[in-house]
């Protein structure tokens, strides 16, 4: 028995989501009926996480254990010759039995991406928030900071949530901006890429956070509402859930292997 | 009667290109629909140039005659409201009468985007052209400098274009790397971005040119050979035509209207 352990990256717009569904459509789904199609063996696959139907990633890390003698460095054409075209393996090892792709990752990472320009962008459509009103993006950077550390995320997680802690730990979160689409002359204010990175993230805490920043960034809220809202430990106090399109899992890390 | 010049963005890649077709489905087709939709005349657009299927356009322009009396300030709202999501018009001016998109152009820029990374990307895989293999990018900037200046473009158009002449100027023409998503430790060459600004373009010209860049970059061609090819005036001393969902039409200059 072989434990092997991918990289995936994938554009979520027509999935319903990563967790498989009875009408197969989830990422997962697809990934399992390439493996099977490739191995004849009916696999499980398990992801470092869930992702939301409409969320894509970039890095998003799964495994699986086999018996297929197929060297690793075979698996990423092999499987992406029989996947759709929005769904990519881009990495591909074989780890100790033990790895599991959710329980050893020590570090996510999520990106959320606004764009402040009066008009969306064509080619990115499925992928960014369109926010053409004005937004003070230094108050946003600086609400930001009151999420690093660890901290209850109660008022930051869906009221679904059936997670039994809800305490997580921020490392770093930042904003990245690219003005470069701006046309002279206009109110464009260009993209922000909102990064975060912590230990773990519960069901619609990212796209809560986006939400909150925003309401922020139109001066609804003062950056340093975020430190009250955490503390409120109650998901009314936050802002509205972000659309899932704008949100993509950057990147997962652990400890021996990256 | 008013003359209505407005910047246009399309992603080509359900279209059968920009020029009217029995089928409906161009651009030009679903630009004048709006128009008539909006204004009950059934108008008659005229672009700065054609755009073939699956050609993409940042900054195209068009311009057509009405006797509707709506501001210009609102046309682009009321026309995006009835426009596919993925053709937007940007901007509206009311211009003299006898200004024409297409023979009032000074300047125009296309970009070509090659993707020189191992694995496609996923979110612009319908905007570039995917090429893993080693590409030398000091010899294409090399190559390209014998673009530059007034030439007889044969060499570098379709066989059926039917234009009287092929002199054309070219200006400007440049490479620009993107190497942000390069992942460490593989052998990801980043984006490359070729701008090219002149005075006109022949059918295929821009494509026959990456294609023939390529065969420079791959060291099938060397950066001289663009010299002689132009020289020919032979279309089949060039490089194939390169697909068409790596080209954008970026821009298009006038004298008095940026």
């Amino acid at each position: 028995m072989r434990n092997i352990c991918m990289k995936v990256s994938y554009d979520g717009t027509n999935y319903s989501g990563f967790q498989t569904q009875p009408d197969g459509n989830a990422i997962q789904d697809y990934l399992e009926k390439a493996i099977d199609m490739l191995t004849g063996e009916k696999v499980k696959i398990h992801a470092s996480g869930r992702t939301d139907a409409g969320v894509h990633a970039y890095g998003q890390v799964f495994h699986f254990h086999t018996t297929s003698k197929i060297p690793v460095e075979r698996w990423c054409m092999a499987l992406n010759s029989r996947l759709p075209r929005d769904i990519m393996v881009t990495e591909a090892r074989e780890v100790p039995l033990d790895f599991h792709s959710r329980r050893s990752a020590k570090r996510k990472t999520y990106r959320y991406t606004i764009n402040a320009n009066q008009f969306p962008d064509l080619f990115r459509r499925n992928t960014e928030l369109h926010h053409p009103g004005k937004l003070n993006v230094e108050a946003m950077s600086e609400g930001l900071k009151y999420l690093i550390g660890t901290h209850d995320f109660t008022s930051f997680a869906s009221r679904h949530s059936t997670k039994p802690s809800h305490i997580r730990t921020v490392y770093d979160v930042h904003i990245e901006r690219d003005q470069s689409m701006c046309r002279p002359g206009t109110r464009d204010q260009g993209l922000i890429h909102l990064y975060i990175t912590g230990n773990g993230f519960l069901q619609h805490m990212v796209r809560i956070i986006a939400g909150t920043l925003l309401e922020v960034g139109k001066g609804r809220k003062k950056p340093e509402d975020i430190a009250s809202i955490l503390e409120a430990k109650d998901r009314m106090k936050a802002g509205p859930t972000a659309e899932s399109k704008g949100l993509i899992l950057w990147n997962v890390e652990y400890e021996n292997f990256n």
